[in-house]
């Protein structure tokens, strides 16, 4: 075969249109196609191979997307186990503890008055409002919780785990945080100060200067000892931030102590920054694998897209192709109520890393 | 109800996933999200509005939506007449007429080495490619076609209609270029000597300088000729570019001759661009407001996104919840093969605007 | 060398601000930092070396810089002959022209309310605001002097050679139109049909149906003839759309009729779009090269920005490092008012492509 | 005047071109232009007026600024009090500290093979790469100072505060933190957890479990009690990011706890994101009047621009035209050393807020 051959071997195949197609037929007519539609429909094919192997798969939650309607769908990411561990920004656990405590976000426009939105004390996240003094009762909740707490530092995990059985008891009702609480899941918040929860916390401190502490540093070495332990791992990110990062570092790190691992076996992001300004968020998943974020030999794709607009599709699609995820696979076990966490019946050291892997 | 409640009365009703949902029923979900999933909801809802109301709905399209393998889906709105008027860029003309001839595009990378595809004569569309020897021998075609018509200008629509019918009789191949010649579906392309299809009729010339010659400032009169007539217009734009202004133009251009007609009623565009550059393909529905090229009381959506991404999804919920557009509509009827087409069996001036409706 | 020390040789060196720099320094300065400012300050060097080197020099203009108030820079870069060829827009043209006859954009605001911008006849280009009424009288302005021009068709070249003559003779102003009449730079509007400037001459036929007829297919022919006369060419895109890929038409078709011409040997373009949607405006420099629109060895950079925030830097920085470009530079020298322009002292054919160059 | 005049009143001003012009210049010729460019030139004029008032200035810096060659921007604008209290992301310190301590990042691009910079141990960020040995070595480094540090917790603010001072004793070397450390600028990084830094404090506690501790909560107390006592500010955002968001919060924390401070008074941000996402990286500033982040009435632009292509042209320019702001400017005075700061010589509370201006 010639070079040119070489090139040009696999077919664009037009996307042909009929009525009453699902979601995982329509991503499926998408796998030939171009752009971001085609990397889309790549996405979904990785996902599916993620589940379908034996490794521990991160999502990193980013952007508003709890408040833009997308808590349910993340709840059912968990519920079903298509992923394992969360790494979120504190504002989408925030929007989510919102509307589980029973209030809501309201349709707006982009267009609206802000100054007379901030005389009513309401706020604008785009196209979408909130009322903002039920935003200040919410943080009340918050400071009352965490001055229920031990007077010592938790990681964010460990309150995290504690406030989504909190909430599961006050409410009973389905979201991100109580979802994980009930499956098991970890979820950590790096930025927790940068966020209405650690506002929240900050105002415990006004009772008791010893509560409302939380242990960041130490979440950095727990997310690390999960890969060191598990060892074989993916990446599932929407919208970049902190949990991207935060997500490819626990890789980073994790060989530092136990070399070999080197980087997420699977990896897919959705994201809407671009990578040519040089930000994190935006970096592609190629330039994750110089710095041993990601494997070499990874099985790969980002997106270029508004999670609002590729999540339903995505997610939809994932639930008629793999329904049975959680019976399946061969999900990691994590218990997460005490302020060592366990992963498959193993305990975690009770400060830094696991180093009885280290070669 | 007191002004706070009047800005919150409508929730956001989270996404909730199931097996086994439709693409109609995925974008159904997605209407009480937020940001580019829910504007992509709106403009299922627009676009059903349009067929179900007594509009004439021009179709814009640019980018490389034929390369990237949409081409099929706009054929199906094309004979299905979810539309009843094309103006598109030469490139995705062209693109389509090579697939209707036989030759396909090709699944690549965005990250090949350019140089070493030049050496192989394949031309790179971001991740797609194509064998540009096969285009060389496109545009030879194109030329060989062009000689054979009058030593006159022709309107790109009148041009097109006639390719279309080359190419319908040629291959008997579905496509763009002959689904709107068996719909009887105009195509301007005001922009054709920016493309290879201009390449080829240029070339057509050097055969004999009085073939290869296109009126596009007659086109200018033909489509705002088309406002006049139906006076009830709507506008569906895929990636902003001339479309997208030409089509706004014939509103404008309308209003002149015929005043009263005030701009489109319905507009949905799916764009890449942003507003905030100045942009004519990034500018904003309510911005082409205040041009008249909307009325002010239009029903319209922008969606920012790629059309890879949001048409697939698009087109196949309509398929479902509008099946049969084409006979529950009274889309316009036209007649293209004379110099001076015809809409609704009334034919238009040989040359100029239609005054006859002037007040 | 160790390979890790080839690929770590060329330092960051940090900007290091100081009160008094000139545009010049500041970009010299920022050669050797990061992203977009490094993408620009090496845009500044690529035009200085096309500058200094034997090269016809493109221009392309795509989206609102005349409306933006960047057309006397353009003028500027036209009358110092840092550019020889233009390819724009109708609508940078015809914004132009309005400031020529001396009309005036005004400064406004994204957020004001388009309904009742349209009640008042004012037209809204994101931040900027024109007086439609003023646009309806430069239409009829327009319309009267194509009137006066011969009836036969005029390549957009040749048309607006005389519309700039038209508007020198008339106001003695400064501007894109007259600049280049009096510097006999040509300039192409391949796209002309979709503008105001199409709208004037289509209603030109309203008056005599001979008038108003641009011959854009000869625009294809007559800007490949300039570089298979000229061979060494460069391009300097601001904005992308039709100029960008006009521009790389010419080289493209030229290498048909005189092999061997192979692309533009500098290439140096500022947009705002962005590669991964597969849009012609977007497509990176490398991408160009695949197509052979720019050579193999091409010096070319692309920058990633606004127009109206990159060209004042950029062209305050040229004036001071290039003053005297018209004087050192062996500009190539365009005779324009005839039907068949001449180049060097040599006429273009009447029709089609110049052949004798043919291998 | 008529309501058509009153929109339509202030011309846009062409940029004129001149050889010399200096930063300043260029800037206040860009005044009267449309989109980014403007909106620059405003954004200068905003900082002027910061500057000229008697306004806390916050500064926020995310994205690869650092490693982007504009650490000494930073640095020139902390030491010359253009600002007085930065938040920072944790790679901008981490990068800073990295060329601090003498080692360097390099010219790429983005097009190398990050698989075969994985294998020589260098890391990519877009166009720019880094030896990642030192930088193993860089966190060996913050480990062993951290480890140094009394066994509690410490705000970030507080331990940058003291890692800036090590820095300058040890190497006498300018960045940003070690000009924070030396103008008593204090420097919050409420992301800590995700950042290289923070990966140097947990291996500190490899040495010691009871080092590597920070106290992000009461980063938030703290910030806000600047706010509190201050009451008047300002904040600049380059990038976006938990930066943005934390500047934001700590003003609406101080209301909370003093109200009728109500959102700063001056803001000005350079970000890449876009608003129409949702993200808070991208929310325009007229979105964040809703919140009470802004006052209503405050004087405020965002600019859509890379900073490495804004910033260098902006604090040029600032430095001609304000060269003595730390004379002119009654900056606040800070006392950084102690676990509780003081602001003009008034020491903070122990823990929590200050309520002491509660009414």
């Amino acid at each position: 075969m010639s070079k040119k051959s070489s090139y040009l071997q696999t077919t664009i195949e037009p996307f042909v249109v009929e009525p009453g197609l699902t979601g995982d037929e329509i991503l499926s007519r998408m796998e030939r196609i171009s752009f971001q539609g085609r990397n889309l429909a790549s996405a979904y094919r990785v996902w599916q191979r993620m589940i379908a192997d034996d490794v521990m798969i991160f999502l990193g939650v980013a952007g508003a997307l709890s408040a833009g309607g997308l808590r349910l769908i993340l709840a059912h990411l968990i519920t079903n186990r298509y992923v394992d561990c969360v790494v979120s920004t504190g504002a989408n656990l925030y929007h989510d503890l919102h509307e589980t405590r029973g209030r809501r976000h309201f349709i707006g426009s982009h267009r609206l008055d802000d100054r007379d939105l901030q005389s009513h004390h309401i706020d604008r996240v785009y196209d979408t409002l909130v009322d903002e003094d039920e935003f200040i009762e919410n943080d009340n909740w918050i400071a009352a919780f965490a001055a229920t707490l031990e007077s010592r530092p938790y990681t964010s995990r460990e309150f995290l785990y504690h406030l989504g059985g909190k909430l599961w008891e006050d409410t009973g009702q389905d979201g991100i945080l109580t979802a994980a609480f009930r499956a098991n899941v970890p979820i950590f918040c790096p930025a927790i100060a940068d966020s209405s929860i650690g506002m929240g916390l900050s105002q415990a401190r006004m009772t008791d200067p010893a509560k409302g502490h939380v242990d960041v540093i130490g979440d950095i070495a727990e997310s690390a000892n999960i890969v060191i332990r598990h060892r074989r791992t993916a990446s599932v990110v929407l919208g970049g931030g902190t949990p991207k990062n935060f997500i490819n570092q626990a890789s980073v790190q994790a060989d530092f102590y136990s070399p070999g691992i080197s980087g997420h076996q699977y990896a897919l992001q959705i994201v809407t920054d671009v990578p040519h300004f040089g930000g994190a968020s935006g970096a592609s998943l190629d330039e994750a694998q110089s710095w041993g974020k990601l494997a070499a030999d990874a099985d790969h794709v980002g997106v270029q897209a508004d999670a609002t607009l590729a999540l339903p599709l995505l997610a939809s699609a994932l639930a008629s192709s793999a329904p049975d995820a959680k019976k399946t696979r061969r999900a990691p076990e994590f218990a997460l109520s005490e302020r060592a966490m366990s992963l498959d019946g193993r305990r975690f050291p009770d400060s830094g890393y696991d180093t009885s892997h280290r070669s």
